[in-house]
C-alpha cells in the first residue's frame, strides 16, 4: 500500500474550541467538513488522546474556526502543540464566545460555525462528531488555508538547520518536525501537533 | 446564519467508483477524508439521491479517486453531469479495476484507494460511509485540486457570455452554473452537478 496516496486528499486547518462548565479549551484539527445543507451539518474527527475531544464529548458543543495563513503558525503553535491539561491556551490571547459560549479567535481566522452534537460515532483511535450548525459567522476576512499550504508555510518558515540536520516526518499526517531541539531529544510522550500520534510514528525523512 | 462561513471549508474533487455485480458508475464527491491512521480508515459522504450511493450501500466497497486540474473539466463533466441510470460513464474513457474490481481513471488523478465500508451513518440526505483501506496506489504524476482551485478553474473556463448573461449559484455548495444553455431552460430535475442538490436551490449570483 503506498500511504502517500493517502497524502493526496485535501483538509483544511481548523481551531476546534469548547466548553465545559468553566472550562475552556481547544485544538487544532484538518477534519472537518460540512456533510449536508439541508440542515446545515458538519463533522469533525478528533483523536481521543486530546483533551478537547473529552470535553467536546460531554459538552455536546464546539466552534469550528476555520484558519487562514495569518498567523497560522503561531495559531497552531498556541492550539495544537500544548496541551490544555497543563495550560490554559487562551490565556494570553484575545478571544470571543460564541452563542454556546465555546471560545474562537478572529485573528489569523476567515470563519466561524457553531455546532451542537447530534450523533458521535466511534472509528477506533478518534470520534467522528456530527454536529448541527448553530450559528455561523463570516469574518469576511482572509481567504482559508489547506493543510498543504500550511505545511508549505511551515517548512519555508522552519529554522535554518545544518545541512547534516534531521527531519523526521509524521507518517500518519505528513507532518514535519524540524526544529531547533534534536527529535531523539524530544520526550517520549511527543505528540504530533497535528494528528496527535505518538512520537513512534515519526520516520526519518 | 453567514452561510458564507461554510464555504470557508477546504475539500478535495474525488471520483467515486463501485461495482456492484456487473454494473460499474461513479460520480463526483468532494467529501472524501482519511479519519484514522491506524488502521487507515477513511470516510466518504454521498447524497442519497445518487445511484453511486445505492450502490456503494449494497456493494460495501469503492474506490476514491483523488482529482488534479489535469483533464479535470472533462472528468467532472464525465462522472458529475450525467446519471449511471442513463449511460455507462466508463463506456467512452480508459479506466482500470483495483483489487476489489472496483472502476477508477488514471488521467488527470493523483492516486486512488479502495474502501471496503464498515459502518454507515445516516445524516439525513446524505450517508457517512466509514471503510477500511485496503489498497492505495500513487500515480507520482499530477497534485491535487481542491474544490476551491475546481471551482477557479471551471470559471476561468466558462464560455463567453454575454455581459447580460446569469449566473446561478448552487446556495449549497457554491458550483455556478455559467453554461451555455439559459439557466430557465434546464430540466426541472436538473442537480447540482457537485453537491446533488435540486435546481431550486440555485439562486441568481
Amino acid at each position: 500500500m503506498d500511504q502517500t496516496a493517502l497524502f493526496t486528499m485535501s483538509y483544511g486547518v481548523y481551531v476546534l474550541g469548547t466548553k465545559l462548565e468553566d472550562k475552556l479549551n481547544a485544538c487544532i484539527i484538518n477534519t472537518g467538513m460540512q456533510v449536508t445543507s439541508i440542515p446545515e451539518q458538519v463533522s469533525i474527527t478528533v483523536a481521543k488522546t486530546n483533551l478537547t475531544h473529552d470535553l467536546v464529548k460531554t459538552s455536546g458543543q464546539f466552534s469550528l474556526t476555520t484558519l487562514s495563513e495569518v498567523n497560522a503558525l503561531e495559531n497552531v503553535k498556541v492550539f495544537g502543540m500544548q496541551s490544555g491539561r497543563e495550560v490554559n491556551k487562551f490565556e494570553n490571547i484575545p478571544y470571543k464566545l460564541d452563542v454556546l459560549g465555546n471560545p474562537y479567535i478572529e485573528e489569523g481566522a476567515v470563519a466561524v460555525i457553531t455546532g451542537k452534537v447530534t450523533q458521535t460515532v466511534d472509528v477506533g483511535t478518534h470520534t467522528i462528531f456530527i454536529a448541527d450548525v448553530v450559528e455561523a459567522k463570516d469574518f469576511k476576512q482572509n481567504r482559508p488555508m489547506t493543510y498543504a499550504e500550511y505545511r508549505a508555510l511551515k517548512a519555508k518558515n522552519a529554522p535554518q538547520v545544518d545541512p547534516g540536520h534531521k527531519v523526521y516526518e509524521c507518517t500518519v499526517c505528513h507532518y514535519e518536525y524540524n526544529g531547533e531541539i534534536p527529535f531523539e531529544e524530544l520526550p517520549d510522550d511527543y505528540i504530533c501537533p497535528i494528528c496527535k500520534q505518538p512520537k513512534n510514528v515519526f520516520k526519518l525523512k
